[in-house]
């Protein structure tokens, strides 16, 4: 049995000595469930190894908190071990330390200022297709319902808004193929990726100002593949790009943008994500960024705020965990930065609404 | 027993009806020695599955007359078919019908007006380092010793002279990994791939004249790699370049014309071989022009006449199977122009020599 009254530090050890690399998420799940069903304030709910827990007090405004119980495969890095104020172990910054956090919310407010919805799924560390808040978002969006998420991936303790989307695509070129020695009686495909790259080399990222924070997009080859053999002269060749936008666009409009850019080639979207608003300026989201404190900025990366965002839900980063360490086999967290965010979330949960 | 006594286009049907897919030309090249031993002007000599066969008349000249057994591997086409002017069948036109043409000379010419050494090799169709004829200039070159040579590969009846070289060389670009959601923090090494491709796309390829005949070289990308992830941005990319390159320049010239070239970029030399020059000035092949009749060309490709320009025998390509069909499931060659090839070779090894 999961001992939530330790302090916060105590219990991010505790639960990062608990294995849960992605799939095998089951016994912490277990674990969790079992201590949030000895809450009798809350209400609990299971979904393969996501456990959500809601309170159901009436309160005008719902708010989720949530994070992954999964990691990246351990890496010789546990049990985990405490030097000064460094807690180190597979985990600890993504993100047991943020899922830590909202064990401690959980059990310590009964009666929170706004009804809360806890939140801990499995498998985001892999496929999206695996992913447990996927998987509720489609089987179980009711229980998702809110008016503002707070999702504890690391950020040091700095609230992250929104997330950029991200959209890549094939530019593919075409030719004719001839063998190398009489080249002139073909048409090289890899040749006309030149005038690809040239429009990447050419190409100004916007960034743009989004609810107050300041974007930073980029439109990169992250691939380019074409050759037929040694002495051919190829037909066929292609660069995938990878555009990630500021959410002041859709993904439709990540799409558009994209096939302007290579206005003349064949395009060929292969995957997308679409970013998700900041969502700054609703109150509920004020409240958070005041009691909690710092100045705000703009998440750069995708995450999962992007699918509470799709459900219609403003959403913000906010982790006392480490995002450089993430997936580093010397992960840590500092034990300082973990007991302040916890503090910062009681301060919201409990200072008196208006 | 290999009849030599039949008429030349019997004799490349009955060749191409013994079967010798590259590796497995034991049964061709027995069939063959067997043959030759036969005919008491020649001294026979064997090497693997390559046999050659030599006069010795202390004429003041030595031609070589080269022709390789094997076949790429046979698609439904054997046995061979005749229809009408055309021998059906796989290797009819690359290269039994020269091989035919060969072995009747041998057989029709015992005191021909230069000493003759006939070569008959195995494992042209595949990697260099099984070719019989590189085996033999590396452990029998003086079997190989001439002035002059002919090999019989398939050219429609033209000679075709010397042949242009080839070299591949890597030009890679190198940059700084990064996460593309921040990819400012990186650079692009496909980026710089780019300019690779500008160089390419504004190259202007030579057509020199050397000894007579024009070439036409080229200079193109065969093959571009590059891209670690869908989400990083590559921090090495490169591009496999082919020089075909004109007889007039060494190896060497050629390798230094490409660094040139993609000056300021890391060029890594991957392969190369030897161009070869047509040697149609040497009175000997003069000769062998005038006997056979019509326009010289330059070869473009790259064969085996290089192997004998690098003992410092000038060499030409001059064969009666047609080039476009080699390798083709429907493979065939022409009757009439097999025995124009017999009759041409004929003239020139019994025309008195001034």
């Amino acid at each position: 049995m999961l001992d939530l009254t330790q302090d916060v530090g105590a219990l991010t050890a505790a639960i990062v000595d608990i294995e849960s690399v992605s799939g095998d998420e089951k016994f912490l799940a277990d674990t969790v469930e079992q201590a949030l069903r000895a809450l009798p304030h809350l209400t609990v709910d299971r979904s393969g190894e996501t456990v959500v827990a809601r309170t159901f007090l009436g309160r005008p405004e719902r708010v989720v908190i949530a994070g992954h119980l999964d990691t990246v495969p351990v890496a010789g890095n546990l049990p985990s071990r405490i030097e000064g104020d460094l807690l180190y172990g597979c985990g600890t910054s993504d993100m047991k330390a943020g899922v830590a956090v909202a064990l401690k919310l959980a059990a310590l407010v009964p009666e929170p200022n706004r009804d809360v919805t806890y939140v801990f799924y499995d498998c985001e560390e892999i496929e999206a297709e695996r992913n447990g808040l996927t998987r509720v978002s489609r089987d179980h969006s009711d229980w998702l319902a809110a008016d503002f998420a707070v999702l504890l991936e690391p950020t040091d303790g700095v609230i992250e808004g929104g997330c950029q989307g991200t959209l890549r695509a094939d530019i593919i070129t075409r030719g004719k193929r001839a063998h190398s020695a009489r080249s002139w009686l073909g048409v090289n495909a890899i040749h006309a990726v030149g005038e690809v790259l040239a429009r990447l080399n050419a190409y100004e990222a916007r960034r743009p100002v989004v609810d107050g924070l300041e974007y930073h997009e980029g439109l990169n080859a992250v691939a380019v593949r074409g050759g037929v053999a040694g002495n051919v002269i190829p037909d066929e060749a292609g660069v995938m790009v990878n555009y990630r936008f500021a959410p002041d666009l859709s993904l439709e409009q990540a799409e558009q943008h994209v096939r302007e850019v290579f206005d003349g080639f064949e395009v060929v979207i292969t995957d997308g994500a679409p970013a998700a608003r900041p969502g700054l300026t609703h109150p509920v989201a004020a409240a958070f960024v005041a009691a909690v404190g710092g100045i705000p900025r703009a998440k750069l990366g995708w995450t999962d705020v992007a699918r509470f965002s799709a459900l219609g839900i403003p959403a913000v980063n906010y982790g006392p965990g480490d995002p450089n360490l993430a997936h580093q086999q010397g992960e840590y967290a500092s034990l300082t930065k973990i007991a302040e965010s916890e503090l910062g979330m009681l301060n919201w949960l409990t200072t008196p609404t208006l």
